[in-house]
């Protein structure tokens, strides 16, 4: 949903990207340039290229640079393919071969380097994909914006009870202004004495001249973890897509989705047959294992198939027949 | 100091080691085990494998697991030199050899596994190290314990004035006890109202029936980034050391170091050789550009140089004629 | 079939495992030993610990250390999900859904060190697995030794007609006759050849004092790709799985297949929990993609569905058929 | 001096850069083509885009494309820095501060993507930089072209008597004469045997009809290590410092550094100020042990310093005399 919406929407005229002032300038800039270039160059992603696509209450995700298109993948499956591809006149044909059979070096050829804020608990489940390039910024040399991640009404879940990974329904009026109020408030408080220990003002110089500053270092310490940090992320085409198999997946922690289905978006301007590719092969592809594989031989023969002579546990069979889109019960 | 300390501590007598009863009785089940192998074993790290480190207020290290010796840098190197290395009949002489020389691939034979309590804070910057295996505690699955860091008193540092990433002196006497205060309150009033979001027992029951639990991954971003967390870490003895050589150097933030210390003496138990040329080559040793060392030729040709022609600006002087013990008056 | 004979293979009485009198003195001693560990230890993998498995004419794989076991797997899951798997009172159960659901990080808990003998061109494939440790026999420094792989005649295979990469049936007769003889000629040719611009001894001494040795580095360019090196390679069991998904698949040349074929047996006696389940749901497990699944709904609901109406090309309408059993005529 | 040559080298007036008329004519229709972009471009290698520069005697290395420029290097180190970096205005002195202090990370925001042509034994070298993307040309798909590397007149060097790994004075007359004709005749000889196993012409047709090829997986085996192989390489600017620092240097084998030599030209035109901060802090440094700083502070005090003396031993200080410009006699 958010995905299609974001995919028509005329980034020009967002006017709420949660930039600053200065960054706003800074983009603004950076779009007025204009150079010549012999390398792959990709149309759809320059008309967006620098704009900030905001994520959650204060986020954003920004391509800020980019390497290689389809045709670069195409291109260096050839090299390694040599003659051997030469009767594939299709580079869609080809695109989708490499992604099924998992040839998966062309797709690290292309590179894309983005510019996300984020909140600390997002960064953190983030920076475990450890096949990519980040510079945060850092919180030793300067001082964190206030501004905290406050979730909007509609995402406010309970603990699911069947999954302990997972939310339920969504938290109701006074119980769910309690919350809220909670994290608003703690968020000030907490600021507000990360600020009075820092004692410093915009220029570096005291707030209170008759006392000394905490180091920015300790006092960061005392910022909840929805705090919002930023960094430059950079990674090859292969491993943004295993990002994205894993956050933009319905398992995937809501708050990291909402940036997932952004780079999404992203992807499918960069490299439109890949993404593709993608979805077919991979986001909306089931893997089957040898035990459910023989269910659905069996099956296929005509033969109902119950889960208890299946060799499945019942959560195997729940999932398996969920994929099958076959009722459980 | 502290390492030196704790090179001398018998921690089988360590009183309070910031484990939980649970985690002491695994300790010490563990410990009560003993295998034949004919595997590579070094007795002084069996000596304390398994036993936590004290590190901060409630954190902690230690090795639950590690292969190789410094007999087994040696074995890799040999393989591959083949027939090359066999005048070299010293072993510790080739483990010098191969760091002087940045022959690393013989390091990376040896791998540890170690257990690590610590503050999420300095979660964040040890992460940065990518090429190591991780597995930390989910708040998504389970609830955090109200343990936050609190810097002992001498800890408390003020923001240095020379440098933007550094501390100055100490905040003392009301100054001192107002941040205590503050990183206490704070972290008290977050975990307490985390708990009533939570609205969950330690079985995972709603402590109050009339009202529903914040999903715990939602929860969680109330607490502070003192909060502590845990992982299992391993990586090998290669990246340990250039972990060491960040972290364990007077430029990490001192939390940081203060694990980094307890992992020096770790590894001086490991690999007793490779550690002593691990200082000797890298901890104590200076890189001198091109430009230092003409300034360093022309002095021990008898010349008298000064900072402005000396080609050097003055930072670099400075950290130049620090390094050479000379005064830059 | 390799792999059942070898699981069953006493070690210890193979007559001729590739390995030179020098290499069978090492394991000797290596065998003798024993030591006290606290350590996680497999019995199963220690029984065979250092023994050479033979592969190919003169290869061979053994495993000169570990870490970890399959309860490593289970412990660092547990750290992970905390008390959240309490309730899952299974190991192997645990292990299994780790698998299913691409929770990978567990499996990088553990490590294997083995020391593999393989032709040059077997190893350029394998070092395409970059998340490994290498250490391998360099010709710069020492000289090779006169082995060279020779396909037995059931491997003498024809290029196949179908598929680029494959093999068709066997040569026969004189032909395979033919290659066999151009082979082992051209290796000795090489060799001789080899040694003569070495002109050095075993001991390093000129064989011809009157004239100088091409330096060894230069010399080894004129060995063919089927001579024989060495290495020890280390890696985790993640990626170990993840290289053995694409070795041990028919789809892989033979000649690497065959040492992927001994390292899954290696991997059964490590752990064989984790064995299993990679079995199940990894190697035996086939994917559907958002098509095929889509076609599988429709014949499960009874409809008859030919190629042309099924939305897949030929070639994936072919293999799907295949995955379920089907015949595609 | 390879270098500079190339520095001031027209390229489009090289005659002979070693590529095929099929690849002249790729890379003569790659430089007609021209686009607009806002990504940050590089006029100095945009002039060289594409083209081949020749390498030994049918290698090349050419950029085929780019990501970043020095600019990108500072940008992303004012994203960690904040405001923290404000005071310094000039990009070069951060260049150069990230540089001496091992502020690796921006330096990854740059990449590079070049397409190499190098015989097999350099490839065997160069692939163990594994922070690396790869995709080579498959002798299994494809069908390797009649190319050997043979070394030039003055690179014929004899083993070096005193450096297991070196070489030594050259080979001259008959000597060397013997070795060309053998490295000549012996690639021939297995090349035509290579042909003849195949069996197959230019269109994959048999070149006899009545017998079979062998598969091209297995004959390719019979070619020496000097035959060319292609490959598109990509890294990042961080990645390719390392590669250079022991590539370039004085202790790589002189085929791989002519690669390195003509890869740091080209870093040379793609980041300008990065380059000259990369030789005076990595590649024209040295690195002092403790040792070795101790026996520089005494002389500095005017001491006179014997290596019996020293706590070195004797190649340590063999090493530390020459990069101190000083006599060891």
């Amino acid at each position: 949903m958010m995905r299609e919406t974001l995919a028509k929407t005329d980034l020009l005229s967002v006017p709420n990207d949660n930039t600053t002032d200065d960054q706003r300038a800074e983009i603004k800039a950076a779009r007025a340039q204009s150079f010549q270039t012999r390398r792959a160059t990709v149309q759809g992603l320059e008309d967006v290229l620098y704009f900030a696509y905001p994520v959650l209450d204060h986020g954003f995700v920004r391509v800020v640079d980019y390497m290689g298109d389809d045709a670069a993948i195409v291109q260096a499956a050839r090299v390694s393919y040599g003659k051997g591809t030469k009767s594939v006149h299709n580079d869609a044909g080809l695109i989708r071969y490499l992604l099924r059979h998992r040839h998966t070096t062309p797709f690290e050829m292309c590179e894309i380097k983005l510019h996300v804020k984020l909140p600390v608990f997002v960064a953190r489940q983030w920076i475990r994909h450890r096949t990519a390039n980040v510079n945060e910024y850092s919180a030793r040399y300067s001082v964190l914006d206030r501004e905290f991640y406050i979730p909007a009404p509609e995402h406010l879940a309970t603990q699911s009870s069947s999954n302990r990974q997972g939310r339920g329904k969504v938290l109701k009026g006074e119980q769910a202004a309690r919350v809220l109020q909670l994290l608003r408030d703690d968020a000030t408080v907490c600021y507000d004495h990360y600020e009075e220990m820092l004692n410093e003002d915009p220029d570096g110089e005291p707030v209170n001249a008759d006392r000394s500053g905490l180091a920015r270092e300790l006092a960061r310490m005392n910022l909840p973890l929805n705090v919002y940090t930023q960094w430059y992320w950079k990674t090859d085409l292969h491993n943004l897509m295993h990002f994205l198999s894993l956050r933009a997946d319905s398992h995937a922690q809501y708050e990291i989705r909402a940036y997932a289905d952004v780079m999404m978006t992203l992807m499918e301007k960069w490299v439109p047959t890949a993404a593709r590719a993608f979805r077919d092969y991979r986001m909306d592809a089931v893997s089957l294992s040898a035990g459910a594989l023989n269910i659905v031989k069996r099956m296929l023969d005509g033969e109902t198939v119950a889960q208890e002579d299946s060799g499945l546990n019942a959560r195997e069979w729940r999932e398996l027949m969920e994929a099958l889109g076959r009722s459980t019960s």
